[in-house]
């Protein structure tokens, strides 16, 4: 008999019919009750067995854990909590559990503990949830710019360019640490590495991807980026991925308005998709919150946050309102912020960031036109202002509990004001001549921006450290699995 | 005026409106009629200038690659060739293109020469057509895996696991070659690099996909995997991307249904939405063809292969039965084959494969059971035959013209056999200890298979070279751009 899944069966009202599961064992109450999951749901369905009528021996290898096959038939379940359940005909046991050893017992564990064993933690019911919920993300997005005629680029992981300047980068190599080949004065002979030069991991699709939108005028990326950064935070991974679109004949205006949709797309989506995994992570921030004190607790629960975003207008204010904004706030004027804002220029930390977004406005920010000296090389070169200030036509939208959660900009499309900024910041101009024939050749507008996908998913789900949202976390000194 | 998308005007009969489109352009013929093109469809616009009162010296800057804005009224075409053109309002040069330097004009230049500037390729209609197809097949996976509930999972690119054998890694490290750390014996201390051990890129998700699986269900991994291999073939890349699904309460002809289904549903895809760019490339293949001799060209077209694919069932035989038909086979007797076959237990080389499918069954043929040496350590392992032989239940897709595109087993769940059989193949045991976790607690019948989507893609386009179906193609002593 084909099995059914869980999911397919937990609403039906078609019962009497005779169907196989098989799952695995949560909970085994009463020598009676099963609670078995497949996977295909995050709620279980209750198995009945007549154990009056069935082996001692069989009913003791039904533990927490282990695999089964059950076939019996769909019956409308008189107990709480359920609408049907399955009366037993045959159990098999398909894999075995020893209760003195699987990790996973069925009480509460600690998030610290689940990420010790990564391996089984999408067994419980947080992590199908969170895992859940990131995979209707990905699709969503996906189905955003397909059904958009964005072309799918997939650009290069390894790299060659180190001209982006967005981070440490991991180096790439076949070279024995043994015997490093040299150059006659010294160096490192590249040529004899496996690309004939040295190369990299990635740290952002995007020169690639202008590339691509200037000949497919819209097209996205979605692959793993990296950053080979000593950060140790809730919110930094050395290997994560990114979304990055990049569109021809596009303002900062049009991007912005495209990073706002989509952003509202794939969070209604989620809402729309995800209703139980939502409910179910929407209690669990509840209860995780309890143990704080009242003042540091959401004023939102999850699903009221998600509908929040949803239904207000991101702000948008430039970098200088920020700056004037931050200058006379209560935390700065009480020196409580431990980057005190004084003058125009300086960089924005996390605790300004989210000053803006959860005290100030109270909703997304998108935060604009920022100082040229703190930003990228290839953002498009605003006019400077009365005072002489240089600024760029950049865009970051900053996400409550998150901060940074896009970071964009119109690229400079002139190719004399983009080679004279690579000239000023030590960028290898005759290196990224490919880059720049985009400027040489057809030059035209255009945008994009990188959506950091693991802070959408942080957002969506509620969970507060990014290792719990990505399958199997690679941070300094861990590459486990 | 906000911008039309070309691809929107293409088939409109709703003449007399003015709008604005913006592109490329590709031809310019007579002072009058300019082809542009923006990307969002293979096929031009054509644009009528009235150039008796356009500025002569603008009319000069419209060359080949310019990108322009033009406005104008949309009118039915009374020329050859198009339904539609646009009666020029307004014209503006966006970005000039020097037809002294640019490199695309229009006439028909080589793959090799395209390989070259691989970032300016995708501005010709070959490279749009490609990328489109591209675009749509990777579009059509997430949606076959999407619509039936499996999980999408981002397995780790970066990987401390060397334990799978699958082929040559390339090491990640941040270890500065002039500075590299040593233990007391002399050997590289790599608790000094970045993730405090040594790791490597992946060489497959499937170990970690299984993981998933035994929670899930059934998910699937679609990412980037690494092959440091000195090949320098037209089907062979160093970075390419690889579709795993990984189902549980799964066995071998449920994997090989699947596999079938899923290559059937994806084709189908690119003929339902990629019409225009088949039917491009299918004619582009036939002149390639009409340079080849007679008898090496194909029997089919590109469109009737694809639905040739799509309305035959995939022949299933045996390693043993392919054995026997190729012992037997002309080539073989003739001692034509460069690898001749005479004894059960030998490795198929391409020929072979191409052998039976091309000449023999003309169809695609799904092999299983292979003999247990020649394959990897978590297969699951068949009974011996009556001849004592030990085979695994594996199974490898061949397709015509691009030989194997699926390889995929069941997987050994029982966990004796399978450390068994680790410990006969030097697999490190202990290291591996999170994997047999699977089979520890709870193990079951599953199966999965890789599909190579570069493979797929240049078996829907029919190019003939795997670096004519990825952007930037890492090759031995090739890492450009």
């Amino acid at each position: 008999m084909k099995r059914t899944k869980i999911k397919d069966i937990l609403n039906t009202t078609d019962f009497g019919q005779e169907i196989n599961i098989q799952g695995w064992v949560r909970t085994f109450r009463n020598n009676q009750f099963i609670a078995i999951n497949d996977g295909s749901s995050i709620n279980n369905v209750q198995v009945v067995v007549d154990f009056l009528n069935t082996d001692d021996a069989l009913l003791k290898r039904v533990t927490t854990g282990a695999a089964v096959s059950v076939t019996g038939t769909l019956v409308e379940s008189l107990g709480k909590g359920q609408r049907v359940e399955l009366k037993v005909k045959t159990l098999e046991i398909l894999g075995d559990s020893d209760p003195e050893k699987y990790p996973l017992q069925p009480k509460k564990h600690s998030l610290e503990f689940l990420r010790e064993i990564a391996h089984l933690r999408f067994r419980t019911t947080t992590f199908n949830a969170v895992f859940k919920i990131r995979h209707a993300l990905a699709f969503a997005i996906h189905k955003f710019f397909n059904d958009k005629g964005f072309v799918y680029m997939h650009t290069p992981i390894i790299t060659g360019s180190d001209a982006e300047g967005a981070g440490e980068m991991f180096r790439v190599s076949t070279i024995d640490f043994d015997k490093v080949p040299r150059n006659d004065d010294g160096t490192v002979n590249y040529k004899e590495d496996f690309f004939g030069k040295s190369t990299n991991l990635t740290v952002s699709g995007q020169l690639e991807g202008e590339l691509a939108a200037m000949a497919f005028g819209e097209i996205y990326t979605f692959g793993p980026t990296f950053r080979a950064e000593n950060s140790n935070t809730t919110r930094h991974l050395a290997e994560f991925w990114m979304i990055e679109p990049e569109m021809a004949f596009c303002n900062l205006q049009d991007n912005m308005d495209m990073a706002e949709e989509l952003l509202k797309y794939v969070v209604r989506y989620a809402l729309d998709h995800c209703g139980d995994e939502l409910e179910f992570l929407s209690t669990r921030l509840l209860e995780e919150e309890k143990q704080k004190p009242a003042n540091d607790r959401s004023e939102l629960d999850l699903v009221t946050k998600l509908n929040f975003c949803l239904d207000n207008d991101f702000v948008r204010i430039t970098y200088t309102e920020a700056i004037e904004i931050l200058k006379n706030s209560k935390p700065n004027q009480k020196k409580q912020f431990k980057y005190l804002i004084d003058e125009w220029g300086a960089d924005l930390q996390s605790e300004h960031e989210r000053f803006l977004v959860e005290k100030h406005f109270k909703k997304p920010v998108i935060l604009t036109d920022y100082p040229a000296d703190i930003k990228s090389f290839y953002m498009r070169q605003n006019e400077p202002d009365e005072t002489g200030r240089r600024t760029v036509a950049a865009m970051d939208i900053l996400f409550p509990g998150i901060g940074e959660i896009v970071g964009g900009s119109q690229r400079e499309e002139r190719l004399d004001k983009l080679e004279q900024r690579m000239y000023e910041m030590h960028i290898p101009v005759e290196e990224m001549s490919w880059f720049l024939d985009t400027r040489r050749f057809g030059s035209a507008p255009h945008a994009g921006f990188g959506l950091g996908f693991e802070r959408l998913v942080l957002f969506v789900t509620g969970m507060t450290n990014i290792r719990d949202v990505i399958a199997f976390p690679r941070t300094p000194n861990n590459a486990e699995f």
